[in-house]
């Protein structure tokens, strides 16, 4: 038996979109649901697929399309090309994914010099008809025979210079003849005057076209397969152009915008579908056609009502009315924007149409995500300052200010500001915690900035390096050597990377306000966003049901641990210690590392105990009942110091001019003597906590009197110890002895589990050894993508990192997404081996890929038992948990 | 059945050491073999296990060992502490492995107020018997009963201020009195007068000598288990000082120093084994008893006959003659020297007592490094002026020089020198290559200087932290204010760490210079190491003969080529070629890196182009014939640049005395750019070869361009080329192609294999999807130990390496001997996926493991084509991988 290339639309269904792709299989579906499309037929993805690789189509593939297009003839009632009264057919391409105007369509195909008058005589219409053949010959030549589209719009212009509704039949008939006389010239053959030639070769333009440049561009930005080719549909032509009892249009069964309901779209009376295209004229509204042609509006509505039940979700299609006739030309599962998804998925599920788990595999984190940034006004006119990285979304309106302490400053006497560095770090927190936005010359998505803004929900456009940042000068030079000074309004577009000069204004968001909050609209209101939160909070909710991964937040201090907690977080997965060293508190830690003696040492520990004590007491009061899982120091201390290069130059300035520095000298020897040639490799983490005696000690103290006062005040603090960096099972067991010792000291009656992060590969790779010791993992899988990677986050931006996700090296920034291959391998490890000796392990992970949807998912698959992100990111992991629960 | 905690040295054999003791089970094989062995047996080590586990030895024992007393008692003839002839046993420690002088012994057991007549007696020998009674009571007081010796010591100085050899009866028999008192006195019991207490407690006191501190540390170092335990042997007393025709002695089967045949020892006639220990009297050779004693001494050539034939190797034997009767005390396979390894292993061999195989199992690779090296006389009277890290052996003797072209341009003079540097870094290149030895006051074994000298070859003293260098001052200053100037001569022991004021002779090493030569002395020669040098031959000959594992050579130069060839590389691993960017050519780097236009920076590469091929010619031209793999560019390009703080503060001082210097200024802001946070995770590798275009094709032309040179003259080149610091099979791919299309261009006839290094954990994670394009694997085991430990190799030695290896965090530093359990854990699964991927995959090893005798064990076992180490390394390796394929 030969194999079967074509199918008839009567043949066809929707789960058959691998061959016939996605329209056919839906014009096939519609054609057995009985709706009026017109009679057509489909050519596989198979024949497309044979013609690319063999370079010409299968044998067998003429035969089958000639039969069918003999049925087709028979229930057209019409022969192709027939001078007396022709059929005329479309030649379409469509794949198995949208490629929307990637590739080629041929109308009209089976119009000759002889059929023409044969259509004109069905019509009654001679305009028509030699409008239609006009537009066949351009498409032909451009699409099948390879011309370029200017010869036939410069023809065009010359013979319609008022624009081509005012052509009349002559001009038509005349344009048609330049047309042809240009096919000749440009292809040395005649435009085919046989019908079947036409649509032979039309089909293999199609087929040609799904390696055109663009296409193939297209199909690797949106990672669509190069190998499966495009199914072909052959459908006898309908005619919006009839008349005034004729037209075409778009429809939604919900608006694509909001996903509220009732039938949204547009019409355009007595047109084809590429006049809606083109812009010629303007659409109206569709409800319009309940005017104009009440009947066939009601049997749209029939339509759309039936394909919405059917098809389960929010369908568009397109149809054409022909004299009074509705023709519906093709279906899809609608496109919609984040809000519309959520208020669809969760109004379906509410209608019965599909049930709640489904509603939720509808929606998805990264939707989410788009929904809790509030946008800036999409019309304004302000002007565009610069386009940087869009590195954080959101939406920032500020005075500009270039330095940490004044963003605080001004902050704090209630004025609105944007942050402007060249880059940040982490110095600038204080700064990027006061500052509406953030905007960097320098960076990219994985800069200090972008990742701390991004941790804090706050707008951030990176590495935009058409600005000039001239901190001693106090301005901005963006080009055409615009100067902002600063105190000057900037309007900074997270979103999108733009920077605008002045206030935008700003819709906040509905989403956001609702979680942060933690409380519903009341019932019944009905105002911005409402509908929308309800049904956010349903699906969210829902999430929470079925997920088997706890959400928890990485916070470091009592504000972050409440929101986190309002945020819907089970506890802190990540509480970093070292924010805890920086402002005021610096000068400790420069007393701890310039320290001569132990004594002095001790002294600068004790005046840190205290602080660190009243830190804790704050987060652990915050998160009541729920875990807090501690860091103990992990950075290198020198990160707490004058850069080198500074300081160096200073002192080698003051010896030049003969001035006396001895603090300066001092602080240089301690600087130097601490200086690392890769710190991120160096002395830090574990490391720090086994060399620099008292250190952990002093943390521990300060966390378990933390504990003590909570339980004696009535709470149910639950802190956990996170040794961090550790390479090896030594580590941990020395780190881990010290631990206990001074929890059994200060806070005997309390259960402290003592666990350590998984962030080195070593110690992915020695799971097993280090579970022995360890009574909970936290990969960290910042570090370990470092490691893996052998990349410096620091570093890789400014160097190749562009350049790789140029090369497609880097599909994606690992730092965002994990990367699932390697490090992932490394993750699985852990779990793996960590768990064979200690089965009860508790696995979870706190790296910024916590609160990345796609990571989520494969966390979810690895079996740990929770990820922690920041607190504006809970609600996408709770979501995202919810759903990678149902793909399992 | 009870267990059995007691056997009868007839009854046990040397395979029962585990239970028996080292000791214990050669004293039964030598009784088995009918040699002169005292009565005696053995308590085994189990019972030891039982007693330190529950604090009492078990209840079977006492039983077990009257009845063996019993026995022993019947064969000597005597009863323990008989009055009227008693028999006194010593009560001897002996583990499974040797811990000398760790653990407790007590002689002459069964002596008591009532026997030492008996005693003096049977000898016919007042003193003797008072003297053996002394010391029991003095042994056993410190001992058994925990006294300290200090009383004991000082009333035998007050007893014998003459010495206590001009002790008489009288004297010994009040000093008895005073030593019983001192007994009552320090403990509250008298010393026990039953002969039966005596051995019970003596017994006890051996069990719990396995935990004192001295013996815990020991077994630390030596990394000994704690929970083996010792046996105790009981053995009948024999009197070495019983008269003119008594004496003691040790003797060796062949001399343990040269590994000469012959019966070396020494003899101290009419003394005990103690007296030899505690040097009071001079022994005389062993030669010396053929004239006291002919008989004993040809009873004693047997015995030492029967044993060599008997262990088949080099033993030792301690003796004693009793009244004209031979008596053997004890014997086990001798400890030697390296050299003496070599020599007896090739001469047993060669007499056919062992195989080929086993002499080859009898050296080592780390022995044979010892012989690699000169060393200084070790009679030198010369001061020492510090002491420091002992990080690459060998003896240096030279002028002090304190910079690189110092060092140079004295080297090119004729005149020797030591260059002395704070710490060494690439730029010292020169200067190490001058310089017959290094001394750093900074850095210990992992430093660039070690490292570097460890790979040359050379001596090398690292981190001698009492010294200052002052390189402005040109000086240095040592403790006590020791000034050394330029120009000044120290020596340099790598071997020790010991920096000696002024010229120490050194003895040259015959087997380096073998090696070097290529040649065997002459047959019949026989002066310095003749012997030794055809003992290594033969050895590394037979290990070269049952290898499965390549060995190649790291090797920039020609000549370092030429010396790895004559070493008995199989090839090149490991060609950097980015030691080719350093000296003079540093100024084509700045251009390239300062190129502003792409016209800049191809003419920076033109000018590299010339130099490049030519050292290309030069090293394939000496491994004619043989593969020689060469690594593209791998360090940052920032390397080549001067350091950021120091040009910063050029810079800044330049500004602030108002002086202009624009080159620096653009240096700066190159230098700005470039500067990376952690510069080994950072812009380096094939990471640079993607970016900045030209680069590899420029070095792989040079490649192909000499290979074609040196065909075209005859030669048979082999180049494979080789892709640094790749985490992605992606960056393979493209480096790949670039390669490939230069070489069709330029050198299309030849076979060059194109591969990659695995040094990024997840290339080793990715290696199927690697593979996929890669002819080879080289595994760069120094970055994967940095990646995979989290350690920068740079950094960690002033930072917690030392703390750490103090706590046991790291057995050894993981960059000298590959760490097995994690980076090696990676290194297995790099092989087991590539070659998944790609069956006929070669990988080797190219990091400095190497050349480690225990990491060349692991590669063998990993399945590794070949390892490849520094050419001083070759020999070694070539020897380990002979003794890793026996193992196997």
């Amino acid at each position: 038996m030969s194999a079967r290339y074509v199918y008839d639309f009567a043949e066809g269904n929707r789960d058959l979109a691998d061959l016939l792709g996605g329209k056919g299989a839906n014009l096939a579906e519609m054609t057995r649901l009985g709706l009026p499309v017109p009679p057509g037929f489909v050519i596989t993805t198979e024949a497309c697929r044979r013609h690319l690789r063999t370079g010409a189509p299968p044998e067998e593939l003429w035969p089958q399309v000639r039969a069918h297009l003999a049925e087709l003839e028979r229930r057209a009632g019409r022969r192709l090309g027939d001078p007396e009264d022709p059929l005329l057919v479309s030649v379409r391409s469509g794949a198995r994914f949208s490629m929307p105007g990637m590739m080629e369509t041929v109308l009209n195909v089976g119009l000759t010099d002889a059929s023409v008058a044969g259509l004109a005589q069905r019509f009654a219409d001679e305009r028509l008809a030699w409008d239609s053949y006009r537009r066949l010959v351009h498409m032909f030549g451009t699409t099948v025979l390879g011309m370029r589209d200017e010869p036939f719009v410069d023809a065009l212009h010359r013979a319609a210079p008022g624009g081509e509704l005012r052509m009349g039949v002559t001009d038509l008939r005349s344009l048609v003849g330049v047309y042809r006389d240009l096919v000749v010239s440009h292809t040395g053959r005649e435009f085919p005057q046989d019908p079947w030639e036409q649509l032979e070769l039309a089909v293999r333009a199609v087929f040609a076209s799904w390696n055109t440049p663009r296409a193939v561009l297209y199909r690797q930005r949106e990672r669509i397969p190069d190998d499966l080719g495009t199914a072909v549909s052959v459908v006898a032509m309908v005619f919006g152009n009839a008349g005034p009892d004729s037209g075409t249009g778009v429809a939604f069964t919900r608006d694509p915008a909001t996903g509220r309901q009732g039938a949204y779209g547009d019409y355009l009376p007595n047109a084809q579908g590429e006049d809606v295209v083109a812009g010629v004229r303007t659409p109206v509204p569709l409800r319009e056609l309940e005017r104009l042609d009440p009947l066939s509006h009601q049997r749209l509505l029939d339509v759309m009502s039936t394909l919405e039940r059917h098809y389960r979700d929010l369908c568009d299609i397109e149809f054409t009315i022909e004299r009074g006739k509705l023709w519906i030309l093709q279906t899809r599962v609608g496109k919609r924007t984040a809000a519309a998804a959520f208020v669809v998925a969760a109004r379906l599920a509410e209608e019965g149409l599909i049930d709640a788990d489904e509603a939720l595999r509808r929606v998805s984190g990264a939707r989410l995500a788009q929904l809790l940034f509030p946008r800036f006004d999409p019309g304004t006119d302000r002007p565009r300052l610069a386009t940087g990285v869009n590195a954080s979304p959101g939406a920032a309106v500020g005075e500009v200010v270039f330095d940490s302490a004044t963003a605080a400053a001004w902050a704090a006497r209630g004025r609105r500001v944007v942050l402007v560095r060249r880059e940040t770090n982490p110095d600038d927190l204080p700064g990027l915690v006061a500052a509406q936005g953030v905007l960097t010359s320098r960076g990219g998505k994985t800069s200090h900035a972008a990742v701390v803004a991004r941790g804090m929900g706050k707008p951030c456009v990176c590495g935009a390096d058409e600005l000039e940042v001239d901190v001693a000068g106090r301005r901005l030079v963006g080009p055409g050597e615009v100067v902002v000074e600063e105190g000057a309004v900037v309007s900074v577009d997270g979103t999108t990377g733009a920077v605008y000069l002045g206030e935008v204004p700003v819709v906040p968001s509905a989403v956001a306000e609702y979680f942060e909050r933690g409380a519903l609209p009341a019932p019944g209101t009905e105002d911005g966003g409402a509908e929308l939160v309800r049904a956010v909070d349903t699906l969210v909710r829902h999430a929470d049901a079925v997920r088997r991964l706890g959400v928890r937040a990485n916070a470091d201090t009592p504000e972050d641990a409440e929101r986190a907690r309002r945020m819907g977080a089970g506890g802190i997965g990540l509480c970093r210690t070292e924010h805890m060293f920086l402002g005021e508190r610096r000068k400790h830690v420069e007393r701890l590392v310039l320290a001569d003696t132990d004594a002095e040492r001790e002294r600068a520990l004790a005046e840190l105990l205290p602080l660190q004590r009243g830190d804790f007491v704050g987060i652990l009061r915050a998160m009541d009942g729920l875990p807090v899982t501690i860091r103990l120091l992990d950075p290198p201390l020198h990160e707490f110091l004058p850069d080198l290069a500074d300081l160096t130059a200073r002192v080698a300035v003051a010896r030049a001019l003969a001035e006396e520095r001895p603090e300066d000298e001092r602080l240089l020897r301690a600087v130097r003597r601490l200086h690392e040639h890769n710190p991120m490799l160096g002395l830090r983490g574990v490391r720090l906590g086994l060399v620099l005696p008292g250190l952990y000690a002093m943390q521990v103290r300060a966390i378990a009197e933390a504990a003590v006062e909570c339980a004696e005040t009535g709470g149910n603090p639950r802190p956990q110890i996170m040794v961090p960096l550790v390479a090896d099972a030594t580590e941990v067991a020395l780190a881990r002895a010290e631990v206990r010792s001074v929890l059994a000291e200060v806070a005997a009656g309390l259960d402290v589990p003592v666990g350590t992060m998984i962030e080195v590969p070593r110690a992915a790779l020695t799971a097993d050894r280090v579970a022995e010791h360890a009574d909970f993992f936290s990969l960290g899988t910042n570090d370990l993508t470092q490691m893996v990677w052998g990349f410096s986050r620091d570093d890789v931006e400014s160097a190749f990192f562009p350049r790789y996700l140029e090369l497609g090296v880097l599909p994606d920034s690992p730092f965002e997404t994990l990367d699932v291959v390697g490090v992932g391998e490394l993750v699985r490890q852990a779990v793996r081996r960590g768990r064979a000796a200690r089965p009860d392990l508790e696995v979870g992970v706190c790296g910024e890929h916590g609160g990345d949807p796609a990571s989520v998912h494969f966390f979810a698959e690895a079996g740990l038992d929770y990820v922690s992100c920041s607190p504006f990111r809970v609600p996408v992991a709770r979501l995202e948990a919810g759903r990678a629960a149902l793909a399992r």
